[in-house]
């Protein structure tokens, strides 16, 4: 199979990138950050989550947020919701899509979640159900699918389970995620072929963390077999400060950047992301770790 | 074509990555360098190179290093020689194997050698028809393949001449060089489909560097076309300090952890690899932008 000729990319800074940052970053930075976003001909835009503030003090003004930006009518905006109680914020913020996450490791979904595997379904079996009433799509992550910080390797079959479960509830999209940067191509190949095999014509997306370095290989192999849509976060977002490079989303930018250089069409203008970037970096004072800021960087330097 | 079973990996750290730190490394720190690296289950390892100090003064130490290392009897250690005085100087030394160098690009070349393509060719052969007569294998590098900081793209045609000119004076290998970063998947299968279809049966090795974050998915490529010999550097040594991540060779340890996360046979310890990384570190008051050498630095935080 060929590389596709487009591919889709969903951009989660927002939310996944900024989730991991210890540092308050004011609403209007983030309103500011997100309606520069939505210039650059990114179609999907992952705004916030709307969880208690409790648990990512990061995101309590996800309200604020999500009624603040600019809608793009081209941009479809999301929102990440873990139950009927995040579901509530995020229509009443009117997104477009909402989005609902468990993982496919028992001992990461009780860490992330607070419950079992089992007690977290019909948690979703209930959000999705009111989301699809209000006439949204609904995206599922699925955490941990290359590798589990407690547990290490998933099992083939209990991922395929827990994406047959969330399928079976209305789910438009499933992203599998590698929540620690584990995966490497021939995991990738292997877990892939087992999504064409026993979900012909869904929609999956894959969501890879740079950790190791491994994202942009995982991708090309995922693009080698059929796989269109990715998941990624402006500048590698996410990462450990003190670490670079050493986690964090893989780079909006270096994706768009590789992908554009093959002669793959994202829709999306590299000069804008790079300024969308640049907008977040002297707000947040401090550097991006992606390779296209960094060489942004030097060249302003 | 399916992935190899096992992979050759160059180490070209101490000469490729060295040649571009600004801060002059003291020959005892390179030598202990050279020295860890000799114990990591590396077979080639590119020690110097013998120019003229006065163009790369923090490899002015050449023969001191390159008489000062410990020889482990499984590694192949090679030096860079520009012409028969740089020649004379690996002999000296004894290195068991010579490379020589020049570029695809006209401009390039003139810049970094001082001479045009066509005047390099005889310099070239008289050095390799001596190293050959002494019993030496030669190896040649090619830069700009991929691209030239000055003319951009460089035609196929042109690459693939200087292949030619470059195997006939009875080259063994010949690396082919990214040598600002900006190869592409796509490229890289066009390059290599056609060193394949005009070179049957010779030596190629792929020499990437990962300013773009490219490398990785670049040598996944190659690997799938059957390619199985790449040069890396430990960290990525050879990016600037003042924008991390933004140039350097690809990191030794990040391609190690790839390959052999794809169960493939590199036949270097990881550990030991690490431990290499840390003691230069140590020496050098600076971090290395390798993701491994980034996890591993935060796991010590």
């Amino acid at each position: 199979m060929r590389w596709p000729e487009k591919v889709k990319i969903k951009e989660v800074g927002p939310r996944d990138g900024l989730q991991n940052e210890k540092k308050i970053i004011p609403s209007d930075t983030k309103i500011g950050w997100i309606d520069s976003l939505s210039e650059t001909g990114l179609s999907y835009i992952e705004v916030t989550s709307f969880v208690n503030p409790k648990w990512i003090p990061q995101l309590a003004d996800s309200l604020e947020v999500a009624k603040g930006i600019r809608r793009n009518p081209g941009v479809t905006y999301a929102a990440l919701v873990p139950n009927l109680k995040g579901l509530e914020g995020a229509l009443e913020a009117n997104m477009d899509e909402i989005a609902v996450f468990m993982s496919t490791s028992e001992s990461h979904n009780q860490k992330n979640i607070n419950k079992s595997i089992q007690d977290t379904y019909p948690v979703l079996h209930e959000t999705v159900k009111l989301a699809l009433q209000e006439g949204k799509k609904v995206r599922g992550y699925l955490s941990t699918v290359f590798g589990c910080p407690y547990e290490g390797r998933v099992s083939m079959d209990q991922v395929m389970t827990v994406c047959d479960r969330l399928f079976e509830m209305g789910i438009d999209e499933l992203s599998l995620g590698d929540t620690i940067g584990v995966a490497n191509p021939r995991q990738v190949e292997e877990v892939l072929e087992n999504c064409l095999k026993n979900f012909k014509g869904a929609n999956f997306a894959l969501h890879f963390h740079d950790t190791r370095g491994m994202a942009l290989a995982n991708i090309l192999k995922a693009l080698e077999m059929g796989f269109d849509t990715f998941d990624s976060a402006l500048g590698g977002l996410g990462g450990c400060p003190y670490a670079p490079g050493a986690s964090g989303n893989v780079a909006t930018d270096d994706l768009v950047h590789m992908l554009e250089k093959m002669g793959i069409d994202t829709g999306i203008e590299q000069d804008k992301l790079l300024k969308a970037g640049s907008f977040l970096q002297q707000k947040m004072h401090s550097r991006l770790p992606s390779h296209q800021m960094a060489v942004y960087n030097a060249a302003k330097a």
